[in-house]
């Protein structure tokens, strides 16, 4: 069991909305921190939306995600875990970015995490835009291509955009199979849907072996067949984890910049996570909170519970 | 079939937008009202949220809850009852709380609650937060405890919060149960969900009978199947129905203070009501809508929708 | 294939949030334009909201559609279609309504459509309120009467308002049954829904035989079933599409003026019109979308992308 | 002083959130109550739009008026002024109006300020858009033209819109000087602004002889100076006033159809209407105000503060 | 001049939207902090609204403060101050209040403010609602009674509320006098405003010497001149200093619970803080910001502003 | 008189809400049209917001803009200027950026409007961050340094951000001042106010005989004074306007990324506008607007009163 310096603080003894928010009212514990070398989940914010090319604001994504994650308790509801005392877990602060330089920021982004890696740190990120991603496997994936369960909206594996531009939130999956930090066989990307500009993004995953599961074969199996097989896919090895909040219903997640209507609900939000348990899962994502379009702060509060099913999809597999 | 004046005014004469905003147009029929005697089911508010350890707001709710009742039509669309031709309804007005005292408020509620019960009136209230439900209980259980079909996504079971404090919107039904107010062998919880603080509430709920059908098992069964057991639970003696709005997903009910994503849908919402059908109803209460939370009223509206449904539940049984 | 005049700018080359906002991002293509008689289908606005009973706005409609409208990439995902290359596309403009006339501004809609019709354009109207149909229809069905698949949560059959006032958005298909616009029975009308006035609407249909597959009876047999009876009943004769936004769900559609929850969810929204295909379709309409109801601009998003699929249905028809 | 009847509820007993609303919290008393022979002054909504050229909704203006104006007590905090005890205060309900018919609408008010004015009710109305001031007026001026007082950004003075139609929120005065109903030498206009179709308006005003303090002459010389003019020009002869909330500068008052920027802020939104003291005002209004374009209730916080300013003028002259 | 530790993250290091927000980025030291005992100015949430009787929401104020004081940078404008290098200021985090009971939570607060009394920190406060000041100047005041400078569109001088309620936000600063934590002749309250319940709070401060300062006497006089008065009032002893933010106009600060338009703006609302330049202020506090009010944040970066203003002023009298 | 091909559509014939939204309701007239070289006064968007350090979201400006400028009408209040009448004024479209690549947006920009400038177009520029002034800079002065009169409450004259990023929207005139753009003699900068991260800027100004005119000097000496001396320091020589929406106060204008507290109210927003009449001006901006963050419209209703004021000021000069 962990220590309790690595407990978030109770909602019946603090209220939850008193206090300075962390992620899930856990302990700030940056890099300087006296001990930081003991936490094993670390939650992180990457403030940055640079490759944004519609609609920007997640930048502003992780402060109103730890505000929201001030609601979240102790104790998985299903499944009983309390991922708090199953490992050290702890708020690392935010990755200062350079607004105005992806490639500076992207660098800033891969130092934070080749150094979390380093000190054995598994990490939870929220985003960001999608791009965020691309630095983070930069990180995460020396040594081996690793696997990768994808929920989205959107493939994320075009080419580029706007004459040649090579790193924005609609190609990080591309590069990051270029750069051989992922492996396409052991890639699936759930729940892909709206309208399209062409196909080229289809014909990539194709020609690389990535799985897509489109939204209507998605409802017709159901989320439970659906991850049967994408843990198939991944298998055993390690596997990175990206969620976009735009996986969901806008009606359920409208704070996003690219919206696709005719997505799943927020009950199937969380159920998917679910079903990664067990899975070798070296690091997750959530991605794409865009506060400026739902200050109410609503897809926040449903972002930190699928943050919080992802971490107890990360710790469901540590045997103790 | 009811008197004229129990009528509603009908949105093909007054366009709904207009008129002095009383619960479904009905007309305002206080105690000192000459025709006071004459109703059979009132529609009260409770402007009370004293209880509430999180976000704030359903002291404002009867309001919201009065203006978006306009909306609503006199007829059943599915079975076509036309409740206020059933029975003389009426709207009785708000009790009047002290924001600053839990106890003089609560005590406040059930007296006028005593005087509605000594009249022959069936209540329908609509909150407040849902410690609102306990001095409502305490007037409409004397001399024998109730069963009550309880739809929510919290058990509203816990012992305190903030260092023993007893009285707050997660503990009415604790409080009702160790009152007698309540046959806990009567008692179905549905829809229950959301990260816990520990599993306190589920023990007592276990010791005592309770029976809790969480959301898993909701969505597994379906509300048929679900209110099919309900109604076996409760019998066919006299019981209580109260429902909190965060029973619904927060994308259907944004509108309150702990909402709890994966939810049932703004369907199965009104479907569960329905399946209250012929149920021996003494009272029923729709709480936690807090309209600071959601402006546009939609939740109101949808909580609106609700008070119609229970209403008509409540007249289902009335042999005429 | 069409001209490439007729396509629509790129998101790629673009971004959508730049340029003037037509319809789906297509040529601006007014009457007097030397390629107007190019045209094959043409999108037109109607800003128009003066049959409005209850809450007004759509006549703010067409604007919100147009910006929303230019997130919509050229490829349908399931079909692989590419509308804006199977035939020439083009935004039309809005009809000039006369906001304190309804007479006035029913003519001045026929007017145009019937100048439409003439030049063999077919139109999909973004409106306005339900009430638009109805000079739309009177420019369609010269000849002959037309057969219409509705998607509203009401039918829109009721034989007048406040004593006597004939023409508002609930009483389009009345008139247009009793003008002979309409063939009774080959209409089909799903998803209605929410409480009723009395069983006046209803009465009409069952007596003309107009076809009414209320909400409990849509979710029983699912969209598919429903449609393909759709398709059995409006035959391959010639048919109208009219589709009320709050045909959807208010958690996926807040931006209307008389919600009523319990609807269908954005998925099946879109699949509904997917259900259309071969449809002999002569025009379609997406009326009652108020932006005062929803500044966020999710409604008419999810507005858009019915658009888009009602597009595609008429266009999958078109033998090239 | 007034029967204690006619005193509102008091925030100290009833807190101000809890109870049905009406305007400032007086009695409801329609014209079939047995004490509406007793009342002096009149508070009525009039929940119409029809006259809107440009973005409705005001004819939701009368309920959130009355919920916002339940924030307002008893004493007026310059004067001492305790209006409730100088008259008989009464909400007197709000008119039914024909939401798609304007003459029918226009005849339906007159009648009801017709009823009001033989029964010696002096009124202040909630609109509604600015034509709702033509069908009071021409009930009130019966007899001989009144004077007027009119706080607005625009003159309302044109003569027709949209090919000839005479009967739109931006005509209401120009009708009624034509009429008969107020005498142009006694008419002041203040506020007036905003860019300009053309100068007909002001062409009228200068050949009638209405006198337009524009807004930069307004903010040169001061309110006082201002109002101190007003005063000379209707003299102590019968006077009516009209506020049209768009008088205020749209920051304080975002919630109205059209609003223009550069106009005077709360403090002077309540101070000109201090300088009404002392005039014979045969009746008011405050209208315009739109919810739908601020659900916040701000606006109407403001409206309902300048209707209480209003009420207080019209009750100074009063001796007793 | 300070040490580095306590000074706040810059802006053009790393973006404002980064980081756990803190109130102006400074450091968290809380009491178990190593570094406790060298701070000299404390900046203190106190996340509470039990005494609230109309809107509440002011429990959420801390958390938005310190989100929105991010936008805080380290210089004074006018006067070139660097207060974190004046001084040693941190964040000191919220007190936990108990939602519950009145009387606890005014004990906690008490608690925590005695122990920064007794290590010679001056705390500068975020509420909370009106009533936090009286625990705050129960540790204050300890040994002789301080003036207070307090800016406020309320005086919150009641006697009581809903029969006999003595701890309410409209009622603190009686108690305070009473309970001589205060010295009557040496408070001026400035902005007061709005309709009154009766005369009753202003005899108790006219019996008692207090100075009140009405709207329309501060926009004659103008700031400056008032604030002179304020200044020879409190003198040169220890004084407190409390700031409602609905002193300011609602256009400028709309979150908050009890509005009262006609107040002054924004640049007067930071022109009052300067003028208390030199005055010798043992703590102040800034209140009512109610975030449900306004989830812009706009209303709370007013507060922020304030707050920064309000620190320059504890810190201009500082000699060094 | 201009040819009515560049009249604006008039709100008494096609509704206000009525039509695609052009900048004024004047025609689209990009560089291929036939009529562009008439074109005498060109309103371009620039939707892009890359130099944004802070709060994104300008680069959804333009297409707010163009939905409230169908506010406007042709004539100017206060001096019956008709603008449209006395030049060809048209909505030349928008520049389209690239989102991810800072110095390919700012060739872009150059590249247009080095056209407009040799076609002898002046140019009205809608942006887009702050940083839109370089590029557009970058065009108008080849070949002598503009003066400049700059409405803001920052500088933008700082060196660089983040570790020595040279182009964001705090730096545009720091760069136009060093590539001899602008002449810094010839520059005033107006409403300067706001915390400060140093001196660094008002030094640089100091020493290059930059004029700033912080916020309480200008309220001291009035709009009037204040624009009079604007008016010597920039002289008769060709002149830049550059207006940060930022200028006003954030109750006017809340949609905007870095607001600052404590500025101008609407009506002084366009008055020192007014204040330009006379100058020789070569070209104009309003920036910063940033829908996200007021979707309401009211920011770009303020912005598009502005920009018919810029206009006015433009065209006050033109002898004819």
């Amino acid at each position: 069991m962990s220590d309790s310096f690595f407990h978030p603080v109770s909602g019946f003894e603090l209220p939850r909305f008193a206090g300075v928010p962390t992620f899930m009212r856990l302990p700030l514990v940056t890099p300087d921190h006296p001990r930081f070398s003991e936490v094993e989940v670390g939650l992180v914010g990457v403030p940055w939306d640079s490759g944004t090319t519609n609609r920007p604001g997640p930048r502003h994504g992780p402060r109103q995600l730890r505000d929201a994650s001030t609601m979240i308790r102790a104790q998985h509801q299903a499944t009983g875990l309390r991922p708090f005392e199953a490992a050290n877990c702890a708020d690392l602060g935010d990755v200062g970015p350079n607004p105005a330089d992806i490639q500076d920021s992207m660098a800033r982004i891969t130092d934070v995490y080749d150094n979390l890696h380093g000190a054995g740190i598994r990490p939870l990120t929220a985003g960001g835009d999608h791009l965020t991603s691309l630095p983070v496997l930069r990180a995460l994936a020396r040594g081996a291509p690793l696997g990768m369960v994808h929920f989205d909206s959107h493939t994320d594996l075009f080419h580029s955009y706007f004459n040649g531009q090579m790193y924005t939130h609609g190609t990080p999956f591309r590069r990051a199979v270029e750069e051989g930090l992922l492996d396409p066989k052991r890639i699936i990307q759930i729940g892909i849907r709206g309208t399209m500009y062409d196909s080229e993004d289809r014909d990539f995953a194709k020609a690389e072996g990535i799985r897509i599961v489109e939204i209507e074969e998605y409802f017709q199996r159901g989320h439970a067949d659906v991850m049967q097989e994408a843990r198939e896919i991944v298998g055993t090895s390690a596997t990175y984890v990206s969620y976009d909040i735009d996986f969901v219903d806008p009606a359920f997640a409208p704070g996003t910049g690219t919206p696709e209507v005719g997505g799943p609900n927020s009950y199937e939000a969380l159920q998917v996570c679910r079903g990664l348990a067990g899975l070798n899962i070296v690091g997750a994502d959530l991605v794409e909170v865009s506060p400026p379009f739902d200050q109410s702060g609503n897809t926040a509060y449903l972002g930190a519970s699928i943050m919080f099913e992802l971490l107890c999809a990360m710790l469901s597999q540590t045997p103790d």
